[in-house]
Formats: structure tokens, C-alpha cells, sequence
């Protein structure tokens, strides 16, 4: 239902057209902002149909007249939240080459919109920590939705190593499991600490991580050149 | 109020006398175990005097009696958590010599905790999610936890570094941004996606991340070695 695919033919974010609004699909669009807004502050969970309408100064019958239930709502702010999280992280990254480029452009996106979002907090990060003993529907997307996520980054590693970027024998799925913590940690240390280097303290580390799995033939042979000289 | 001193003389933990219960503690101790474990499942927000009355078939106003509002129970709640967590955590650590065993024991302890409580959840994981922006006491006391824990973790490193067990010109914040996050990602692989291998995945890149911050002179030291044979 939820899912992160690639893109089969990048669009240029620039030109490329908005989707065609459907009937009613303007309201309901614009209900979904004011979700998301309300539930970056209060958390997924806290994301109730009677808050909303209170917020859009509807009733709630008009509220429930776009969505059939409150599990509705916030799967769709979730969808809006991924759809809006893939556009600007991944759509643009596939339009840089495949290997060492398109994998740093990823992260570097990945960086960008955490950066932006420290006042209002990601879904994704806050959701996982909310819902990870909560079992239902919101969890299951949730998981599906960050499986997928990671299921991206290590397609990147991967094509890295593919294309002689990075060393094969790196564990890609280590790698994934200590980018993502990286990016946990940059969201804790901005957010709750208010930390002003935690976007330079990932982006060092993260740049350090990749150093670390370039090929070792590449590794020494800076290495002697560097000797040489 | 919450702080995490590191014990001047640290006692053996098998063999250390538990403090000596005021009247009426034990009751309370009681009552807060019970909190702790409401609170590791519905969050600390969650915490409600009602739903621990409930639990504990007990009057509302008896809990009231031992605290005098959900705050202060809140409160109360995290300050033992954080009791445990330096017992388990830290004081055992510090029977390590200082240097690098130390560190090694402390980071160890962490993850051995964070790995048992899995399925219980960590309180200051989950509670700087929660309160990352909900200003308030539980808001303050998280922040002075958590900063005062990264504190210890900055200490150990830096006496390893005195200790010449680790380069100097390692960056010790950094280091602990990257270590910190590892526990992050661990919690989440194995809460949200029940990740089999997060709790390996974690102590693998722990271990990596003391080794690259091993002294210069002693890696090339032991690749001359290796060259050697």
C-alpha cells in the first residue's frame, strides 16, 4: 500500500507537472497539510478527527465526509508524509549517476530534509517510536514503509559496489543499519537537545563511513602516491 | 535532581547492601515499579494516576497519597529508571580500569541493557521522542538525562585518551554522536522491525569505531609488524 519505489523514468523536479487534481481531491489535499502539521506536533497517535476539525474550523461530520475513520486519516497524512519524503529525497538522487554520485546525493538529501524538519520532527523517526509496540494497521504501514526506506539505501550501497565505487566486500546491510543511526541520532540531538552540530556531526561521520568502504586497491593506491610524493 | 554521578568509590554491585527503606518507601518503591512498567508500555505521557490506580487495584487517592501529582510521578518514575540504569550501566563499568577497559565495559553494559529491554522498551529512548517538544519538567529532566549520560560516555572516552589508549586527536564529541546513534538504530531495528541481528550489527560497528580511534603511532606499529611476518 505504502511503498518507496524508484522512479522508472526520473523526473526533472523542476519541470515535471504536479498529479492532476480529481474532484474533491483539492479539499481533501488540503485537510491532509493541516493533518500532517497537527500530527508533526502531537504524533501520529495523537492525530484525532475532533483535533482536526477544531483546527480547519469544520464540523467533524465534514471532517469524516473525506475520511471514514481516524485510522484513515492518519494512514493518509503517513502516504502524504512518504510521497513528499521521496520526492525529495529520492527522486532527485536517481538523477545523478549510478554508484558513489547517486548514493551521496541520497544521503545528502536524507540530511537536507532532516536538517529542515528539526522544528517540526519527522513522521517516520517519531511514528517508529510510537507505534513500535502499538500492533495495528499504523504499525504495519509504518514497518513497511521503513523496511522500504532502507530497502532504497542498500540498492544505492549495492550499485556503489556494482560499479566498483565502494569495496563488494563491504556489508552493505551493516552500512544501512549505521547510515540510519546516524540520521536517528542527528533527529534526537537537534530536537531534544537543540544541539546546533548535529547535522555537521552526521554529515562527518557519514563521509567517514563511505571513505572507510572504498575499494582497498583505490585505499592504497592513495596511499603510495601519497608516499611517493 | 536527576543526575548520573559516577560513583567516587564504586562499590561491587554482588555484594553492596540496597539502601535501608525509610517507613513507608517500600510501598512507594512498589507503586513505582508497577509506573515503570505502565510507563515502558503506553509511554511516559501515558502515565496516568487512573490507569495506575487500575493496574494496582488501588483507590486513585492512594496513589495520590504517595504522589502528590501525575507529574511528580512521572518524575518519579524516570529518576528510577535512571537509578537502574546506573547500576547496571555505569557502576559496574567503573570496576574496570580507566582507559579503554572502562569504556569498552560501559559500552558494553548499554548494549546489553538495551538488548534485554527490547520488548520492555527503553524509557530515555522512547522519552526524548516524546518529549522533543513538549516543554515541561519531564521535557527538562529527559534533556538533563540524557545530557548528563552522553557526559559519562565523553568522560570514558576521554580518559582513554589520556590513558593513551586512543588517539588524542580523536574527536571525543564525535565519537560519541556515532555511538550514541548506533544505540538509537539498535532499538528501532529491533523494536519496529524485530530485526534478528541489530544487537550484532551495533556491537560490530562499535567495535570498528574504537579501533579507528586507536593511537596512530600503534596502527602503523602493528601493520609494520604484520608487513614483517
Amino acid at each position: 500500500m505504502i511503498s518507496a519505489p524508484v522512479p522508472s523514468t526520473p523526473a526533472d523536479p523542476d519541470t515535471a507537472p504536479a498529479r492532476p487534481a480529481r474532484k474533491g481531491e483539492s479539499t481533501r489535499a488540503a485537510i491532509i497539510e493541516q493533518a500532517l502539521a497537527l500530527a508533526r506536533r502531537e504524533g501520529l497517535e495523537g492525530l484525532t478527527i475532533g483535533a482536526l476539525a477544531e483546527r480547519l474550523d469544520m464540523s467533524k461530520s465534514g471532517v469524516f465526509a473525506h475520511f471514514g475513520s481516524r485510522e484513515e486519516l492518519q494512514l493518509s497524512v503517513l502516504k502524504q508524509y512518504v510521497a513528499r519524503f521521496i520526492d525529495l529525497v529520492l527522486r532527485p538522487a536517481v538523477l545523478h549517476p549510478r554508484g558513489l554520485p547517486r548514493l551521496r546525493a541520497l544521503l545528502e538529501n536524507w540530511l537536507a530534509l532532516l536538517a529542515e524538519e528539526i522544528e517540526a520532527g519527522c513522521i517516520l523517526i517519531a511514528g517508529a517510536s510510537e507505534y513500535d509496540d502499538r500492533p495495528g494497521p499504523l504499525h504495519d504501514a509504518l514497518v513497511a514503509v521503513v523496511e522500504s526506506w532502507k530497502g532504497e539505501v542498500l540498492r544505492a550501497i549495492r550499485q556503489a559496489q556494482d560499479e566498483g565505487h565502494l569495496d563488494p566486500r563491504a556489508d552493505a546491510h551493516q552500512m544501512v543499519f549505521e547510515i540510519y543511526g546516524l540520521m536517528l541520532m542527528l533527529h534526537q540531538d537537534a530536537r531534544l537537545l537543540h544541539s546546533s552540530d548535529s547535522v555537521q556531526r552526521a554529515r562527518t561521520a557519514l563521509a567517514r563511513l563511505l571513505e572507510s568502504a572504498r575499494p582497498q586497491d583505490l585505499h592504497s593506491h592513495a596511499r603510495r602516491r601519497r608516499a611517493r610524493s
